[in-house]
């Protein structure tokens, strides 16, 4: 594998029958990606007259783009594990195919994120000491330095998951944030230890005794207060206000065109408007990580156009070159460690 | 107890020394209340000193206030039950006092919300049919229409309790929003009955065999996707939303300051920076009653300024005029006759 720098080789498989859209914005999404980064090699993977047919309204002799075949694709209302028996040679498969076969660096879905996970766990495993992958990131614009685990993979967590959650997000921020020691808290309703679901008492001692930097609790407005670098909370949670924030950003719009429509251009209402939206949206520009497999997946937004698609590629580059697994599998690693000395 | 109508003299008793600011804010807060609304009559309950001395910077001449006396003031930081103990005569315990004896037709309180709920609960009593109070209501400037419980007070809930809860916010929806049959719905990560942590999973069933009109789950977006109308969640995560909501409009402001400082003039950049705050805020500026204690309790932001007061109070006259928690009693009436009906 290519990982010692940005000028080597990086090879990309996305599943381009990913996505509310397919075909018709991952390969121009693709093709973005390839124009940004002269290191990239992507392989498309999906079915050909679909794929083959989006790439012919495109000139792409030369360019260093392949395309693999599957058959079918995995919607998001199938239950992950049974789709994949049913399809074992449908796009994210055969996308995840390449990446445990040595033939790609990295890969990126757009498609149904339970099934992507699925199959990430089947063909890459998890890394050692974890029961399950989540996901995580920084999610908001307004705060783009506030790490959040699990943003909505696993329900009903127990406070040992929790933990090893916070070790992966601690890995993100340290990484890619570039922080250097991050500060880990708890998502509560109040500051104080005994206060909060069981779910959090629980984990508040566990956390206490463990070698992160644990901060305590926090509340809903500390994703805004730079109190903590890395907030961990249930995916039940995650999952809500990642779509709240998103809903959020998308019904401010209206307002923010009500108020400035006659004051403004139209032009410049649509850049505040743009603003806003990213700054509640980022996962849908940008994508994210899947944390806690042994490969680099990255997952986009279901409903990302070729924007997001690029997106996605480009923090997808970022968590290659700065080598991202790695320091999961490290930071895992620590957390074990230490658990097992303190016993 | 006066409910017969607008022009009625409704009695209004107010801890003048809660929230953040105490005197400096109530009283300004009530002379504001008292101009817009002249049926009112109020008694701020406080320290003597600090309460008139406050007055005599106003006119308050011939106009229909009271104080009543009291010693003491509960912190947020203090365990509720113990601090009414230590505290007997405090403002917020002589406050609810007023309305149990009949000498007050509402209270409103920007003290301690664990100290006006537990005061409350033990002064008034819980409605029949009740275990816990709650706190709900329309919290977004961008979904005035969607009710939500549990705002906040009530952790790890029992599915039984959530469905309570549920009936009074279409107790709230109905008297309140003026909606009709409001459509109840259960907050979680997916419309399917299957999808969400152990707890909603078993709400659902309950939910599904009730006399409520209820439509399924709904996700973190559909606060604003008008699919329901009373939307319940456990306190845990109601608290956790309210906030974020809070901190992500106080975050985005200035940002929108950035981007419109240059093209728009001082007091238009103003204007739109309150109307993006206040649609994040709605409880700031309105206050929200307390769910299922018999008898009307106002609760208003801890942050509120003589804005915030007098926005209480006025969204507190609206739920007196339309018999609010006569509303609650009737549904849980309802609850609780279909189950003994069912069973």
């Amino acid at each position: 594998m290519s990982t010692n720098g940005n000028k080597a080789r990086v090879r990309v498989a996305v599943d381009a029958m990913g996505g509310d859209f397919g075909p018709r914005e991952t390969v121009p999404g693709v093709l973005a990606a390839l124009d940004a980064h002269p290191e990239l090699h992507v392989t498309l993977v999906g079915e050909w007259d679909a794929v083959c047919g989006e790439l012919s309204k495109y000139d792409t002799a030369a360019r260093p783009i392949a395309v693999a075949p599957s058959e079918g694709k995995i919607e998001d209302d199938e239950q992950p594990i049974a789709a994949l028996r049913r399809k074992p040679r449908s796009s994210i498969a055969t996308t995840m195919g390449l990446l445990r076969a040595g033939d790609a660096d990295m890969v990126v879905s757009m498609g149904s994120t339970g099934a992507t996970m699925a199959t990430a766990v089947m063909a890459l495993g998890l890394l050692e000491g974890l029961e399950r992958p989540c996901i995580g990131g920084n999610f908001l614009g307004v705060a783009p330095n506030t790490t959040v685990v699990d943003l909505g993979s696993n329900v009903d967590c127990r406070p040992a998951l929790l933990l090893s959650f916070a070790a992966l997000g601690v890995a993100f921020s340290r990484r890619i944030l570039r922080i250097e020691n991050p500060r880990v808290a708890l998502l509560s309703v109040g500051e104080e230890a005994s206060k909060g679901s069981r779910q959090v008492q629980e984990s508040h001692n566990l956390f206490r005794d463990s070698h992160l930097n644990f901060v305590g609790n926090v509340e809903g407005m500390d994703f805004f207060t730079d109190k903590a670098d890395v907030i961990v909370c249930d995916g039940f949670i995650g999952n809500i206000l990642i779509k709240f924030a998103e809903g959020l950003g998308s019904a401010l719009a209206p307002l923010l065109y009500r108020h400035l429509a006659e004051v403004l251009s139209a032009e410049q209402v649509k850049q505040v408007a743009e603003a806003l939206w990213t700054t509640t949206n980022l996962p849908r520009t940008m994508g994210g990580p899947l944390f806690g497999v042994d490969g680099l997946v990255m997952i986009g937004h279901g409903s990302s156009t070729a924007a997001g698609v690029a997106g996605a590629i480009d923090t997808g580059l970022r968590c290659h070159h700065l080598e991202l697994v790695e320091g999961f599998r490290q930071e895992l690693a620590e957390l074990h460690h230490t658990a097992v000395r303190e016993a």
